[in-house]
């Protein structure tokens, strides 16, 4: 398998731990979101969505969605087994999975771009902007590209995006009332699914996850770290890989390197 | 079971046809949109987005996201199978399902609620519409109801909305390639998930149904049409359904008949 990734994304995060539990073997093709590789052609063939990540199979077939190929791996690869067995668990799985996706990620999008993309975006002529967004396939997204390129997300904006992502923290408190995990017993896609945003709020609101304010998210964090996949999949934190990213590119010139 | 849901949502008309092809019984409660019944606390404490269906289960346990039921009630009642066997296929057809939520459903909304809400919702005045608006759980939902009741969809936008739905018949044409179902031999949750847009295409726009513009889809359409399923669920013309509840309501005074 080869997996189309960014190293920051994190629905591209959510693959590679789910790649890293499962002990799969892939060829990492990281994606140059800065310079909108995944507006290519060639991208928006394996996903017409024109986002990371994407997965090409063996047999040459693609698929996209972090929550759909999370769910194929398991099928594929069932051991260890990322679902839980019993069926309201596995429904509670997928719904809050796409809670994330549809509450979480938007919010995560101002944050981040505002720094990762931004800087790059706003350098771009009118003329070089328009030809950028004309490949954007989505409207959501060609909507975000404009914002950084011309319209900044304001902290009041970014404030209202990082109230919104904090919401995460009281639902998985509630949910781990008997852990250690989301679901319970089991370590699941659901855990999966809420690393890369608690990943970005220990660094944006480290408080928020103390101890005393948030006791069971905070252990599940502590827990979550330790596993051997964590390493494997290279949750690094954003504002280092982000510096470190820079600096290489200012050595080498504006194509960015794989990490 | 209890299902609580709208005779005419699409994501209700899902939900009815995959119980109906379980042969699962259950109890109807059906929700009237045009009072807000959805945005009831109690209503609220089952599905925390304030959109119909909710599903209650035998022990009291509450589920919401027609994608997410379908599937739970394939796992808790396997027979007839409504999932491919074949992972690449099962993750497939979840894209296609995902699909139709993000890039139909909003459009969908546009067109049907200009018709089924708008009158009443129109009506409303300015401290009532406030008072209803602040009930509404999501942003998305609540700039749908202050659209219809003070800014109605122009002209122009419903005919963007009916050309986003219409890129559904060359998608369905191109996976009905081997047939006769969307995902090949097996009839699964995405022909469900496509009946109730393809319903209302072929009302909204019989003529790009026709045999000789969309032959796959045409045939699709007169299979699904034949299933006893299809008539258990009664996926019932919009226009006509409207019209009857209207001349009900007109007769019996405000309280919306349960179809």
């Amino acid at each position: 398998m080869k997996l189309f990734h960014g190293w920051l994304s994190s629905a591209s995060r959510r693959v590679r731990l789910c790649l890293a539990e499962k002990a799969l073997g892939y060829e990492s093709v990281p994606v140059d979101m800065a310079a909108q590789e995944h507006h290519s052609p060639a991208f928006l063939a394996m996903n017409p969505n024109g986002v990371v990540p994407a997965l090409v199979l063996d047999d040459g077939r693609f698929l996209h969605e972090s929550a759909t190929i999370c769910e194929y791996l398991d099928d594929i690869a069932p051991a260890p087994p990322l679902r839980p067995d019993d069926p309201y668990a596995r429904a509670s799985m997928r719904n809050f999975i796409r809670w994330t996706d549809e509450r979480l990620l938007p919010n995560l999008l101002v944050l981040n771009w505002s720094i990762a993309l931004q800087p790059v975006a706003a350098q771009w002529n009118d003329a070089d902007l328009a030809a950028r967004l004309a490949r954007v396939p989505t409207a959501e997204r060609r909507e975000a590209w404009r914002r950084i390129a011309r319209q900044p997300y304001s902290d009041q904006e970014k404030a209202e995006a990082l109230r919104a992502l904090l919401a995460l923290i009281p639902r998985m408190e509630a949910m781990l009332g008997t852990g250690p995990w989301l679901l319970g017993a089991c370590y699941t896609l659901a855990d999966i699914a809420a690393i890369p945003f608690i990943a970005r709020l220990a660094e944006l609101a480290p408080e928020a996850l103390a101890g005393e304010v948030a006791p069971a998210v905070a252990d599940w964090w502590q827990r979550v770290q330790q596993r051997p996949a964590f390493a494997q999949a290279r949750i690094e934190r954003f504002d280092d890989a982000l510096r470190h990213r820079r600096s290489i590119r200012q050595t080498h010139g504006a194509a960015t390197p794989a990490a």
